[in-house]
């Protein structure tokens, strides 16, 4: 096929209009119509062969990852996907059916989560790289961000930490949905707690204690600690507020230099999967 | 420098809100207000080291040309760009001062067609592989787009084509906006206009007839029909409109098989830069 035909097919395989897309694959730009009274959330986030995901990885696994990476960010903001934006590159040795499984993987997670591929790019390159971008919507005024934390607050996860790229990402629309409007923050774990509860805690200008942390079955502490692989969400209640099931307490924010995290009283390193380090 | 420090670097660079940008970077998502009776233009375009521009460009030109090419879309909707997001994966062995000078470029045509830049990923990999997603707005369901080109409409290109990749991107916003609510179709010349002219006729199910075509001082009528470097707008109007000034007639649509394109009396293949042939 060339890139003609598999513009075409992707965008039988998209389907039509639908959340707020007025027109999607198959023009200069997708145009997309929001309701009043919402903000959107807009996010991009890169999957690099080698880097994020082995070569082994079966093609609708990758496009299913691409896209769960970016709506976890989407959850951590309380916010509802819309429609996401593609930007696709392969080598040449990999087939059509490669491509399409891609797809196939993205677009499945794009109905369960109620996100339209809405266009993209496609290009050749030495390995796969995929940068997914999702507009999500929440109402106007309720994003919810790393700045909100205040000392006192209560600090809680979703799920259990030190997964491995093996687990499949399940974002936590639902449950981000529900802290809208009442965490004081929020982040998503994608470097690892010591990493992002750093990020947030310089971004709120507190500190952060951790007594305990919720682990998977055979991880170790340090994987639960600084590993990457999580897309659990970290957030903040006020210390009255009664959290949500499925979460777990692992600690609370105090007073101190701004990103300064505690673990059992000992100073935890903001170290994660730095890809600059 | 690490991720951390980096991208502290670049928000202080990148400035603070506006354009409807509530949150910028720093956060797990970007929060873009967007004003009563606007539709949104969502583009993502890719630029890749040794695919669309040389290992020798400079840093600052390599940043400039990643916007500019999803800003010439935005032109070619009519819209007017609001803000974007940058996904930069770049090699161990560039320096931060390289990426520094990347964001440079493209932050200096940013504030030049006021486009913020609202967030993005940094990754490492063994080229430079940057993904530009652009968010633009134009009044509602005034979005041109390349599916309403009419028999007898005459068709138009800005400036002259043939260009190559030594010429820096003048993305055609304002041509765009002057356009938005009068042009029948339209598209950017990213491939060629052989190739996108074949889009728009094939989107507007018409054919067309192209009879000269303005071409930059010592370049082919071979590269003006099938280069891929020109950023110019090819647009239909009504046979009665008056056309912007610096735009050339070169043809007009016909009755005809769908995508048909004729130059000369020959017919023209839609061949231009094709990804995956």
């Amino acid at each position: 096929m060339n890139e003609l035909d598999l513009v075409d097919r992707l965008r039988k395989m998209a389907g039509g209009r639908a959340r707020g897309v007025i027109r999607g694959i198959g023009d200069d730009c997708a145009v997309f119509r929001p309701k009043a009274g919402e903000d959107l959330l807009l996010k991009t986030d890169q999957l690099i062969e080698g880097i994020h995901f082995p070569k082994s990885m079966s093609a609708d696994a990758v496009g299913e990852r691409a896209l769960a990476r970016a709506l976890s960010d989407i959850a951590a903001a309380g916010g509802d996907p819309r429609c996401c934006l593609v930007a696709l590159a392969v080598p040449r040795d990999k087939t059509d059916d490669w491509v399409l499984g891609l797809f196939r993987g993205l677009l499945r997670l794009g109905k369960r989560t109620g996100t339209v591929v809405a266009g993209g790019d496609l290009a050749q390159d030495d390995k796969v790289h995929c940068s997914v971008m999702v507009v999500g919507a929440v109402k106007r005024g309720r994003a919810l961000t790393r700045a909100g934390a205040r000392p006192g607050d209560q600090l809680y996860v979703s799920g259990r930490l030190g997964k491995s790229w093996e687990q499949s990402i399940q974002p936590r629309l639902k449950l981000g949905r529900q802290l809208s409007g009442k965490a004081t923050a929020c982040i998503d774990l994608s470097d690892g707690l010591a990493l992002d509860l750093h990020r947030l805690c310089k971004e709120s200008r507190v500190a952060a204690q951790v007594e305990s942390v919720p682990v998977v079955r055979g991880a170790s502490i340090e994987r639960a600690l600084h590993g990457g692989e999580d897309y659990e969400l970290l957030f903040t209640l006020p210390s009255s507020a009664k959290h949500p099931s499925g979460t777990t307490r692992i600690g609370e924010i105090r007073r101190g230099r701004a990103g300064e995290v505690w673990f059992k009283g000992e100073k935890l390193p903001p170290r994660g999967y730095d890809h600059f380090a």
